[in-house]
């Protein structure tokens, strides 16, 4: 785990940012995950800002990591959905270089990632429960590769559509085909999420705070502002 | 996760001699630690047997990974001890190409092997209890690096040389330590092992069987034979 | 380059196995070209011995690297005829763990090695004349991929089958191909190749000796038997 | 060989700090060559900007690739002079992250890179003749690891300090220790080197224009403003 501080949301951004672009300038074609969210937002509009004037990305394929039955108007779902707004879209990345996860064919996607060859990074925020993708406490297991998760009580309704009971269920990424990436990137700001990087990275590995699996893997950047990283000053 | 089933020990020793010369061929200074005890015994014959003609292998350093302080005639550790007979003084391994973990350096193991651009690979065995390197059920927890470990009761004893009380602590890289080598080999042979195969690599993630955290890392080869595996046949 | 010296053919054919199962071992799904010919002759047949008795290995799919359109009656060019006879058919390789390079499909073939994640590794001889796969001195430039090299002369008569004039083209990975791979490896035996070795590996890079290019890939095993190395043996 | 095109200078430097960037913030002691002059000074100048209110980076260890032996007051050669005052200085990396190839140690310098797992990265820029480190065309071969290039004539005359005759040698990373590095780095700016951009990278590989060799390593990522890739637009 290499843990870098940055002093405010925008270098965290920045930061996080260089490491996306170092990646998909590799001399191959690179197989990126990416999170959809508030954590990311700033660096996707450095990275549409960043990617504007310039000839299309062509060897990089993006990967959402979970997705939530819940479609908009086109047919996508929640996360991607979000992923097209935030990044696609503005990017303008073709269809060709984007493989979305969806509720059918979730049982496929670690084959799927095999026969390319394997992620190459994948970029996450971090939960104030300390989640990570859709891998949330009391419900995920270490040991799960990309699987269905049943939903019901409070998760159900916050992501119900309006007008509905909301969805039963959603796939995601489980620890075990995200620990199988090759390189894991992790940004996480501000002070709500203090109490979470202090259990997840600076205490014991355990199921009851997921991301704490993240500290065992042999490539892990972990990307904090400063107020993310308030409580364990002293430990970095 | 890769498994791979053997049909007896020597087949296992052979396959897992051929991943460790594999790695020495590699176009690089590489950096291995590896196992005493009986489960690599004829591995290590068969090594001493394959480089018994050659030019001395030269662009390796070996490593031991965990060491006792009861030490022999020479100076040397149990564990140390043991890799000099089974392994060092047959293969003619030089000095200046064995790095030993000691009860003195273990503070520093970590940052020295981060100096030498870290391990390439380690060749471990399986306890009947669940337990890689010296990281015990009940005594070691995910998150430790490279740790020293107080003894007392029967374990105490079991390690304790002829006429005295038995060493008073050992040294181990722990599982963060180990999670972060490039490449984990382990190798399992015997039924007095099937049910650690089944706990640590076909159930959940625990600290209570430490190898099952193996399973989560992105380059990990696990080598049984027959008997080993014979309580999970129907799920490889 | 790091330089290997077994004391014969059986010693080399037996070092070389041993990376090729390492790399089939890896916990991925590996991806790796091989040569037809007499020089893997033995370690193929060490091959099918060692898979003989164990479960199909299912992560690898296996490549040939050049082909010639001579067609035998099953409809295989040359290369691929042979690799079946030698590794494919005896060592029950499945049919979708064989991407066939061939006349038909060679101008896409660097695309599609890129889309599943580039080649792990690359097993090759040497020839006398220092050509590697098929690129031949006087008709090889150090800058091409995956290329169509028109025939004439005396190397078209010689690979021509009964009755022929022999084809009029062959395709091959060029040096910029091969080098892309993640790791080469060359295995040479026999005086006759000694010149071949001392030319490509302890003389100038030049396309006069095309193999001596290989010198420059940083992650390049060459594995020797004592004749093939009989001219160098001070340089080693 | 991987190619980006940026509008102009300041974006070539950008894009180039990412790479730099993104290979610093590596899970791991990251080890990286890089080059003095001007083509660099833009990057640096947004390094040190990047860095400035950051705690210090410190898993990094720089490196300078050659050394001219024409000493300032505080004993440092050319290269080494111009890096600290560049980066080293402004950007507060302490000496114990800095390891200087010096005239004295040139012959001992490989090996001390293997000792330390190797080089991750090398940033170079590209000469109007071609040339990359202190590898000249007509002066180097491509077989040459790190070297003493003894010196006369004009090149001579241009290194010398004001009233004396210019230094008899230098010593550089040769093209067989720089193709050894795992990433290679290369920018290059302005129309002065259109035809160095055209004749190393496409067109064939030659000793003529050393940097040609560059095109056959397999992580190699090529950054050009469009001035400096005017001649090579409808190739790329």
């Amino acid at each position: 785990m290499k843990i870098i501080v940055e002093k405010n949301f925008e270098e965290m951004s920045k930061t996080s940012l260089e490491i996306l672009m170092g990646m998909m300038y590799e001399d191959k074609h690179s197989q990126i995950a990416i999170t959809a969210g508030s954590t990311p937002a700033l660096m996707y509009e450095m990275l549409a800002k960043n990617l504007k004037d310039k000839a299309p990305i062509k060897d990089v394929t993006f990967y959402n990591f979970d997705e939530i039955p819940v479609y908009n108007e086109e047919g996508y779902g929640i996360t991607m959905a979000q992923l097209r707004e935030q990044v696609f879209v503005p990017c303008n990345i073709p269809a060709e270089q984007i493989h979305a996860l969806t509720v059918d064919n979730y049982k496929e996607h670690d084959d799927y990632i095999k026969s390319v060859g394997g992620l190459d990074g994948i970029f996450m925020g971090l939960g104030a429960d300390g989640h990570f993708c859709g891998n949330m406490p009391g419900m995920t297991k270490f040991d799960s590769k990309t699987v269905r998760i049943d939903l019901s009580g409070d998760i159900k309704k916050m992501l119900a559509a309006p007008g509905t009971e909301g969805p039963d269920y959603f796939v995601t990424m489980g620890p075990a085909s995200v620990m199988a990436v090759r390189k894991l990137v992790m940004f996480v700001n501000g002070t709500k999420k203090a109490e979470a990087v202090k259990n997840c990275f600076f205490s014991e590995v355990s199921e009851k705070w997921p991301s704490s699996i993240l500290q065992l893997h042999p490539n892990f950047t972990l990307i904090l502002d400063e107020e993310a990283a308030s409580l364990v000053k002293d430990l970095i």
